[in-house]
């Protein structure tokens, strides 16, 4: 299958970067002609530009600047280029922050922010919507037609939160379309615990350190308020886009799993899903950061189940980290290759040139301070544009998965806060992460779902730590199971209904049916304690958390090793209808994992990327446009690793090396 | 000895919890009635009702509902309880802190809190405190003649500090009451210390982080005062009810060693002392966090000199601690006994059913969220139940000690805030416990008094880091040595008067003739380092604190092994009048301390609970109600054990078994 | 070379300390008399007072009261002491806090302070200063003939910072005189990054985790504002001291490299320099805290590059370290003998007696809350006071060198705020430290320079880490080499210029040509991880950064020997003019920099103190006042030491021993 290009007649492969030409506009005659000489040399074909250019183009209020833009757009249609074009909203003028101090945000212990930094700005301020309205309609208006507009890029990495007044009005107001009255919201955040209930909406506060800060439900619906607020803004901030440049896609660059919005809500609005990827490569045996870097492209592209972009990436240094760490020879080509592999349409770095000055002025860049072509950095990024130069086959490629997992930020949001087992290890992201690296080792292409995505295209269905059952959750589930999935269901599932109360009459609450057990107690172990599971005999280790289960018609397949409750179950399988749903009472290490979807997949005939096993450190993933597949073939590794692609047919790969083979 | 029972007319081991029907009111039908079926087959006699009422209660100002506190009152004396009545005060409406924003505590930072969390309101606030009498004189008036009405319990677990102008006006006016002229503060305080002489009252404000955080006299008295406030409120929440209900007895549930009131003092106003436990049982070797918990018992015990009530405890996993592990088997029975063997005449819970939301819903409970009696933690409860029931023999029987130990908050306010010494490692509180420790293994039982308590009753006094002397007390001491005690006091003795002020003349003050030594420098050692005190030819390992002492008519028992004060007196005995007074003069682990007080016991004849040596791990304690003794013997280990109770006389214990027998 | 005594007709090494009989006025005629008796037996010859006597002084607005200063100036004349007087600013009375709350500090969140502790004055406030100047006139005019007064000591460990409004007027009127218009200044802080640009000098404030933090030439110049502001209210205190008393010395007690303000500037205007040293020594092996410690005496020399005052020290324990220490036997002397012999002209505490009550109650005395001369720590003072006592012929002499080394606070703050390498492992001071004690440990003296001192006193220049190239450095360094100098550079130079804007064309930037090198690119290493430096066959470990650079005209000396760089240069030497410029790309351990100093010091023929090896732990020292030479040879470890001083002339000491010879 075979998707349309981002960029609707640039049928490439998008290779570029962040780009802040006005920062050098002192400099046009020297800098920014060097600049375009670089773009060839370096393969590049896009550049993402005004990103963070507010005081540029609006120097004084109302007074618009955009000449250097029109000048360097101009420049990049020249050179036959899309820009990716930012609105400028992630950093304000200070001059609007002097004028109008109430756009400036207001933290938890409800200080208001002074000028500084960026994402600043409170998004409920009828002022700033007014500002970033004034300002987003003028760029539209101005680059409607211009041929280099490939992309609108809104803000950026949206984030953080405002609790002024405003933003508690809007809040309340949002609890009251919610809940309707009082008592039902009283009921949900079950105030009667500790005397909270609320006889009147004025009293609803946002949660503080200085103030409420225990009652999970308030809490809970602050974060999906604040989500929300994002998804609100996005929309205000699009309008006039929308309206004046309808074919032109918008996206904002999203960070992985960061815990602040609901993505899965926030994509419902986006055209394209973006993300920035930075790993921290050591260069010696990168396997776990492989994986993990693999689950984010996985979970972005899920995101729209489409091609994505991969928006920001460091070509070097990641100079915010606290080691700043060089790439590595192949580490580069590789980082690149893995997003495309994973469905990225796009290899975008910030920045295209370094910063003078500034917090990221030693943050990669592909021109240097030194600004030659003679640097290993240079030379890494224009083997990657050549690379890219001769892969537009696959752009629009589809990356087909059978399995899906379940990453749900309202679950995480629940764990994050529940004070009870490991409260501060509840470790929900790195488990799911665990359960999905499984999938990676084997060669099996998975997609990243929250709960409420349909679970149609799949056969199988992974939800690790199922801790809160949204509304048609457990249903949809036990359908799923019914017409002959597979289900894979962990310890700490159906505790909680959406308001974060729990359910009454035995966990796994509505899941108890589908999973055939009930779950009567869970011990968490302390740091270095460990218990085992022993499966056919073989023993396997686990920590943290064991629930304590009973069959309900499930199957044992393998019992507790140790403590009090040796013997009792500890893996269990119920078969239901067509489907067979699997439940895993505690947490192990990654060798329970490795066999248990090893029989999974093996069960449900789930088809891997290469016939022969992955050595390790080695991830195999196709993207298939439909008509040719295309197979990467990546070592994650500082080793040279051999392995069998098909029937007689062995790759060699060097250490970090990519291959790519059409099937 | 025989105390009167603590209910009047209840001649029982109190077994219940807290209990919170209020927020089931909407299932009066299923869950109350549930709940009553369950009490029996708990063998639950007594629940606590009302803590966190107050919404429930006066839903609006002035609107009273108590129907439904009727109506659970009316149940409990159906089913033959006794109700532990709480005041509401714990906790307040959010409509009165939106009404009365005065009432909200402000912090040291010297900002106000917003409405949330629980106690956090001034206690100096004159409207809260006519809030307080009105709901306390309401909920009198209306149960005085409930025959269920058998405990009033005291708002909950009173804690915090306030920095309002309020606040800061009553502590002056302590001040000025306490002091009289500025001259005496400023003396006392060492005010000339960086020029911080005060020449008005009104200059003087609460330690902050924002201003002065280092002069110890006003930190040291600014506890005081918060202790006071304590006090003070108690005695204003308590007199309506002293003076409608005059026989109900009046708690507030204490805290262990929480540093923030003084609990000597504050039990000079309760009727009967109470407090919640929540040891975090490992169960594997629970040797020490069992001697830690005795310790706590033996305190809480002392505070009033006679029976106390363990009012919380968890049946199962403690929520909000990092790991929130479950009991294993025997353990719960244990931890419950253990509360009575040192002489609690109740075993209590937080909480009988688990709530469904809020901060604690994941707290142990005797009745889970699945509901039934059909869960192990049921059955455990249910048990201690059981054997409660045959124990009405111990209800007010005593726990006879010949020996105390010092315990003092104001020494512990000292040290906590000492600037010197291993400032973040003065380990008071650890050090106390310590020296409890040894007498713990052997058998031996201790009351834990502080400095102002009558030494009369006690043969040995230990007071460990005795480092302030409040007036009198080192007169007090060597009255007792004089009259033939022996007395032990260590390192870090005698520095300070009650102002902090160090005594001049050379340490330990006024304790250098009864102790006969003079103590002229203090060593402290880095983490890791150690000397050796080296006593009858046996080298005893020492660290952190080693005090370079010298004989001024005390016999020397024991010298350093090292460093450049080696030979030096390090153990020493000084005979005065008829008793003795030994000093140890460095930190020791437990193998010096158990030998020294084995000693002190033969030498004084103190008696122990059973015959032969207590194998680790095993305790032993004995309740005389004037006519039988019963001998607690518990197991705090995962190990089997096995002692001499008497001659010819063995006992095994099962891993964490209790076994009560008649001597 | 001998330099006049610092008290004009006081000819003596100063020996004394912190004296502070205004918290002793009720005991005038008992601890008073005392303390006169002891400056006798502990060969006192000087005592400071007055350091924080304001409300001693002024107890009331207005009101002053200096008669009891005035007995306390005649009784040191009266024993033929000098004083050291200290003006008051260090802690004002509560009253003016009271009356002008706007002289108290605004931290950098905008909260203003409460009075308390100490330097919690704004130093822009008119009020305060007035104030200051009032009480520093009448403390002139009163003891302008006072045969006493030695030295004027202003204030107390100059620190902090403010954020007031009247701060913020005076920053930004210093940013319009620094940098004369707004586009001068954006360019200088690069603020068109994240859309900073400032339209309005209103618009800038200081930095604050609420507003800006990220912008490096914001915080540079906050910090060069702020040491600024130390420079001018220390000019406002003295000018009454100058003009009535112009020729008593003034000083300020610094605190070695505190970060707060740059000390090579400050010193421009003190007249002596003057240091307050608290190193906890172990009393094990002191090695490295011996160096380090003679770093800062080299620092504190050079600021004034003439003999200094080690204005305070303790004489025991120093009470606020984490582990309040002892002092070994040997120990005091060594410490203060060290001192003299690095320059110090001074050997002085504190305190001189101990005060009963406040945070430094527990700090070391030479007079203990016990009282009397028989303590270890009085008889410790007294031997110095002995020793010191037969040292007038080096009051005043030399401590030659030929080596200078730059510390460079302006570097510093850059670093220290450098977003990139290893951002919280910078390690500026450390690894300045580190290159000093290579010179420590071959007995040969350098001295400590910035980069703003003149160059020409010396033969070789070391700059370790000289990210940050102030106008002018560059090519006086250039000047240096061209003229015979050796030149050491190390990875991380010639980054940035003053205003942290990177340099462009390559590292390090304008002294690329000096070095003959080109700095591509860095590594940052894990911690724990490493390479090596393979030079002369020997692999040297090299970890943390590690430079990968190109020779351009430089000899490659040795070649890193793993990772993709193995075999590429890592130390380099460039031949030009008369001289030589060594690079080291990479953190090395001692090992390194021992061999190559050795190396360095043969080839340009440097002194060492003594001919033979100096053994571990062994410091030696020559002072020099153009007549006589002293050797101080000093042992720093609990082991006996044996060296050769000349040829046939063999020393031994014992451990922690100073020996002093002349030669």
């Amino acid at each position: 299958m075979r998707y349309p290009p981002i960029v609707p007649r640039f049928p490439h492969i998008l290779h570029g970067g962040d780009y802040n030409p006005d920062q050098w506009l002192r400099w046009k005659d020297t800098i920014w002609k060097e600049d375009m000489r670089l773009v060839r040399l370096a393969g590049v074909n896009s550049l993402t530009v005004g990103i963070f250019s507010w005081t540029a183009l609006e120097p004084r209020e109302g007074e618009y600047r955009f000449e250097w833009l029109d000048e360097v757009m101009d420049m990049l249609a020249a050179n036959g280029m899309a820009a990716v074009l930012a609105t400028p909203s992630g950093a304000k003028p200070a001059w609007m922050s002097r004028k109008y101090p109430e756009i400036l945000r207001v933290n938890d212990r409800r200080q208001r922010n002074l000028h500084g930094e960026r994402h600043n700005h409170c998004l409920s301020s009828p002022v700033y919507r007014q500002k970033v309205t004034a300002i987003n309609t003028r760029l539209a208006e101005r680059y409607r037609n211009h041929p280099a507009l490939g992309v609108w890029h809104i803000s950026n990495e949206y984030g953080g939160e405002c609790h002024c007044p405003l933003c508690q009005e809007r809040f309340r107001a949002w609890l009251k379309a919610r809940y309707q009255t009082l008592d039902a919201l009283n009921e949900a955040w079950w105030t009667a615990f500790w005397s909270h209930t609320y006889s009147d909406w004025e009293e609803i506060e946002s949660p503080s350190p200085l103030g409420e800060n225990g009652l999970h439900g308030l809490k809970l619906d602050w974060r999906r308020f604040t989500s929300e607020q994002f998804v609100d803004f996005y929309l205000h901030e699009t309008a006039p886009l929308k309206k004046i440049t309808p074919d032109v896609p918008c996206t904002t660059n999203l960070m992985g799993t960061y815990p602040g919005i609901d993505y899965f809500r926030l994509a419902e609005v986006l055209d394209v899903a973006s993300w920035d990827s930075y790993p921290q490569w050591t260069g010696v045996d990168d396997t776990g950061l492989g994986a993990r870097t693999a689950f984010m492209h996985d979970l972005t592209r899920s995101l729209k189940d489409k091609p994505f972009m991969l928006m920001e990436s460091s070509p070097s240094a990641t100079n915010w980290r606290p080691v700043a760490k060089l790439h590595r020879p192949n580490v580069h080509m590789l980082q690149s290759m893995q997003a495309v592999a994973h469905g990225a349409d796009t290899v975008q770095y910030f920045q295209y040139r370094k910063s003078r000055g500034g917090p990221e002025k030693f943050h990669g860049a592909i021109i240097d301070h030194e600004g030659s072509e003679h640097t290993r950095v240079f030379r890494d990024a224009a083997a990657v544009g050549e690379r890219l130069k001769g892969m537009d086959a696959i752009v629009g490629a589809d990356t087909p998965a059978r399995t899906a997992i379940i990453y749900d930020w309202q679950v995480r949001w629940s764990l994050d806060d529940v004070k009870g087992l490991l409260q501060d290890k509840t470790n929900y992201e790195e488990t799911v992460i665990g359960h999905h690296r499984a999938f990676w080792k084997l060669g099996i292409a998975t997609d990243i779902i929250d709960s409420t995505r349909s679970f149609d295209k799949y056969d199988v269905l992974i939800a690790p730590m199922l801790y809160m059952l949204r509304p048609g959750v457990a249903e949809r589930i036990d359908a799923f199971v019914e017409r002959g999935g597979t289900f894979v269901a962990t310890y700490v599932t159906g505790y909680a209904d959406e308001h974060d109360l729990t359910h009454l009459g035995g966990f796994p609450g509505p899941l108890r049916k589908t999973l055939g057990i009930w779950c009567e107690e869970i011990d968490a172990l302390f740091p270095g304690d460990e218990n085992s599971i022993v499966w056919a005999g073989k023993p396997y280790r686990v920590f943290d958390l064991c629930e304590l289960i009973h069959g309900e018609g499930a199957e044992t397949l393998a019992a507790y090793g140790g403590d009090f409750y040796a013997g009792e179950p500890a893996l269990t399988v119920n078969r239901r209808g067509k489907g067979k749903a699997y439940f895993i009472a505690a947490r192990s290490g990654d060798d329970l994992l490795d066999d248990f979807y090893g029989m999974i997949a093996r069960d449900a005939g789930l088809e891997r990327a290469v016939e022969g096993p992955l050595p390790w450190g080695v991830s195999a993933r196709v993207r298939d446009n439909g008509e040719q597949k295309f197979l990467f073939v990546m070592n994650f590794t500082h080793e040279p690793k051999e392995l069998t692609i098909a029937q007689g047919e062995k790759m060699s790969l060097a250490p970090f090396e990519t291959k790519i083979v059409e099937r």
